[in-house]
């Protein structure tokens, strides 16, 4: 038994415990279930009264005792019949064991508790290590928002003190990066009722990043001759029709408006836009591979109970690009691309990924034998490379397979980054050919290719991983000048405009506060740099450096903290 | 009487003399009606056979011959009976006669042609100097389209010869200009029937030069203090009948579209996310002014008939700003933009523009008193900066008064351009506020501006003016390599790296075609210029040079090619 499964087992017993201690405590209780999660466990009750976050230390305690009782878990096989007397005063599990298969079912006791349940646990309550209570919330019976609402309590539990501890802190440190509470510290993003659930305002601190990103970005493809293009928003709902997003996708997609008596969608990709592009010419085979790359913003319906700050919204921008190429390219192509991605993604700080290959799901388009044809290609590319990855059954688009990869953060948080597809079903709904050189047409190969997956969950990821605290040149400020008095004002404009000129993003903090106020203020906003002015910096033509991380560096030259700001910036990550 | 009117009269007379021609060579015509029109007039007619260009000079060659004749004319008061009589088998012209008031109706007759109309005319159709038939047209009786389609003949006329040929060559010129003949020769954009009509996608080339454009305005916003900010396209209904828009500007809008029982729409403008933006945070008197740009893409419905190329088009991005200012900034507000507005025109190459300045509508919202004192910042900011302009009466927005700037081209056309808006009403309905140094609340104002008005009417007046051949900084290819052999290949390559490492957009044509279809095709693209690599080239590290405008300047160092592209880069216009 591997560490995992061995985990699992410890946390389901948790669970019970834990149902035990709050039968004990609230003995009129109706139980819903309690399984193992990542991390820990939890269990749904039906309860008299409304828990509170007070009540998780007495239950905790209580679920000590327990643990300390040493109470084997016991397991029997009982009828259907014998059952339904035992939980006669338990809807819930009356439910369940009307849905179980055969006549009977399993039952697992320990101490003063009975629980149907299959198993497996640990052998007794005194297996149960360090654990941790971590928090209430509602969940409907079934997540079915028209049964009961339960009480559901969740906690966590490792193999020892260390580990929890280890766990709990790496929380504590993620609540503190956690990029919704960061956005609206550092002023970065809001998302308004008003405009709608899932749609983002970038502000402008938020929107310079954004910038420097996309410059960045747009600057890197240029460089890899690719081109930037434009396309509408919207389309008629027709293309989707016969691109097959209108069947296979339709859940996702806004409703349709109408217009002269044609129905329009807000697009949820970018590719058909750029098909039309490719075919608003007689393409060569010489002409190819030609590269079309936008960041285009889409549309798609999430349901509201899913939405997630900047990670999972309505409307995103991705940084797309559709590669059309002859089938003997696709393998360079991909080659290019991923290479593109490991520079862009170690330039914003990210060396540890998880590559997954996602193969054909329940609904596809397309024959058996081009599914088989381009898996082989990415499985040829990621081997050539030798990339560990591994296979994802099922997760394809419905049009092709896919690379997908994730993005490891500074707590070890995965998140969704680059995507690359490969398509030999749009080229043939849509006809996109290309003359060869037996001066016949070929229908080109897509690939679908995003490096950061979207301006949005990107910037989130970002925010995470840096705790707000961006490399020099993402930060909105890099250098805060901060005079000591009045008097220091004029100098503080003559190193303002020095540092301009460098093109080095700096602000003069001119309040009549206190310096070191003023010094605490920049620290919570991140700035790198900053310079403090007063008579003796003046005289000298010096800056007093402090960094954001609190160092203080003293005092130094206008020259010398130009050269090195001037050097963070270039270096980026 | 001026000349515009003078003029006006002799083409209303030319319209009786092509009547009268037409009805000598077609007797069985029946007659619509036949105005004088902006450089011209036009007759509608029903005829048994639908005619054809070849007719044109039968009919002016006819019309010649009356003008030779110098008949009279001469005008006719009668009263509506024998005006029936008189039209008999003219049924559209009986229709006039029922609408006109009173008894009486007034005829025009010159030779063997009467008609009804109010003049006036010339004395003698000699007086009809120059003129010439451009185009034949349907049009329907009255404009709408339940009634007969009629014929419409169009034509020119001028008060002498010269006139006359200076503008059918501007119109030649013109039609070689024209944005959609261009956009596509020059593969710049497309408008796709799937996509849906007004609806424009960027090719690579003409992205390109979007994209430069918006560095550059981005460059110089972020300059003067301005910050970049992204909102989303669409948001819920309710916010744009908070704002007035939904009643004002209903006809305009796409449909709702209805997502968990929420109504959302396609944002007709960017105002009220820089609102929302604005109101996340409290504002003192000290942040004022805050200014938010944006590249928004919005999104109005026109009707098909009025849709033009880039021109007028259903989806569009603004160069959109909005200024929160307080009461006594908003004079140096404006004077901030207007000359931000001189900047950026002329460094696009317009010197030349026509300043309107438009009041009160119909329909609008806000107080008169606020009208009046808006318009008047606005036309003191005007004559502060000796600016001329004229009063646009009624034109105004409906939530208040605006400048609107037209700008000329190279052929004198002009375009809408840059639009600065002083509004005091949506800060009121949104509840926009500014904390004052007395500690109270106070609305601020807001200033709605864009410069280039928006980012395809501005590419196509731009690929108007320039007629395709963009100045350098903004050619898509700046410089075309163009090896005369195969074994000069090499060496083209090393001249491209070259001017690549120079930031030079450079290009080889290294197809086995002969070198004068590689130069003539690299002028029809218009490139600025051609490098040609030779055997004495190769030797002496020189290439010969070629500007698009035919001239040969000849052998030239690359040092000396170098130095002067990144000039003409650098100069911009």
């Amino acid at each position: 038994m591997n560490s995992k499964e061995r985990l699992g087992k410890m946390r389901h017993s948790a669970s019970h415990v834990m149902a035990e201690a709050v039968q004990l405590l609230l003995p009129e209780v109706k139980f819903g279930i309690g399984p193992a999660i990542e991390n820990g466990f939890y269990y749904d009750f039906e309860l008299s009264r409304s828990l509170t976050p007070e009540d998780l230390p007495i239950i905790e305690s209580k679920m000590r005792d327990i643990i300390t009782q040493g109470s084997h878990f016991l397991k029997k096989e009982i009828n259907k019949e014998e059952a339904r007397q035992i939980f006669a005063n338990q809807p819930y599990k009356l439910e369940l064991i009307d849905e179980i298969a055969g006549d009977t079912v399993t039952l697992y006791t320990q101490g003063s508790f009975t629980d149907l349940c299959y198993g497996p646990h640990v052998y007794s309550t005194g297996e149960i290590n360090a654990f941790k209570l971590t928090r209430i919330a509602g969940a409907y019976w079934r997540g079915d928002e028209k049964r009961p609402m339960l009480q559901r309590i969740y906690g966590v539990a490792f193999d020892n003190q260390a580990e929890l501890e280890n766990y709990l802190s790496r929380q504590v440190e993620a609540a503190k990066r956690d990029h919704r509470k960061l956005g609206k510290e550092l002023d970065l993003f809001s998302i308004h009722e008003e405009i709608g659930p899932g749609l983002i305002c970038w502000h402008p601190k938020g929107a310079l990043i954004r910038q420097i990103i996309e410059d960045f970005w747009k600057a890197e493809h240029t460089r890899r001759d690719y081109s930037i293009v434009y396309t509408p928003h919207i389309a008629k709902t027709d293309l989707w029709k016969t691109s097959g997003h209108w069947d296979f996708y339709r859940d996702y997609l806004y409703p349709p408006m109408k217009v002269e008596g044609q129905q329009y969608i807000l697009k949820p990709m970018n590719c058909l836009g750029h098909i039309l592009i490719f075919k608003s010419r007689l393409r060569s085979y010489r002409d190819l591979p030609l590269r079309y790359a936008e960041l285009g913003t889409v549309y798609r319906y999430e349901r509201t109970g899913v939405l997630y700050g900047l990670a999972r919204v309505r409307g995103f921008t991705q940084d797309d690009a559709h590669i059309f190429c002859r089938p003997d390219q696709i393998e360079e192509e991909i080659i290019g691309v991923i290479k593109l991605v490991q520079f862009l993604l170690s330039t914003f700080g990210f060396s540890d990924y998880e590559i997954l290959l996602s193969t054909r799901p329940e609904k596809y388009t397309g024959t058996i034998q081009m599914w088989e044809q381009a898996t082989e290609s990415l499985k040829q590319v990621l081997e050539e490379l030798n990339l560990p990855y591994r296979i994802d059954p099922g997760e394809g688009v419905f049009y092709g397979p896919k690379i997908d990869i994730k993005i490891k953060d500074a707590l070890d948080h995965a998140w969704q980054g680059p995507t690359i597809q490969v398509d030999f079903n749009l080229p043939e709904r849509f006809d996109v050919c290309y003359i060869g050189d037996d001066g016949m047409e070929h229908n080109v190969i897509m690939i679908h290719r995003t490096v950061l997956g979207s301006m949005e969950r990107f910037f989130a990821c970002l925010i995470e991983h840096y705790g707000g605290a961006f490399p020099v040149w993402l930060s909105p400020v890099q250098a805060l000048i901060i005079p000591i008095a009045d008097r220091h004002i004029n100098y503080a404009h003559q190193v303002e405009d020095e540092l301009r000129n460098e093109g080095i993003r700096s602000q003069i903090d001119g309040r009549t506060e206190r310096m070191n106020l003023k010094i605490r203020e920049a620290q919570l906003e991140k700035i790198p740099y900053m310079l403090v002015v007063g008579d003796s910096e003046m005289a000298s033509s010096c800056v007093s450096l402090r960094l954001r991380s609190g160092e203080n560096v003293g005092s130094q030259s206008l020259a010398q903290v130009k050269t090195a700001i001037k050097a963070a910036i270039e270096v980026k990550s």
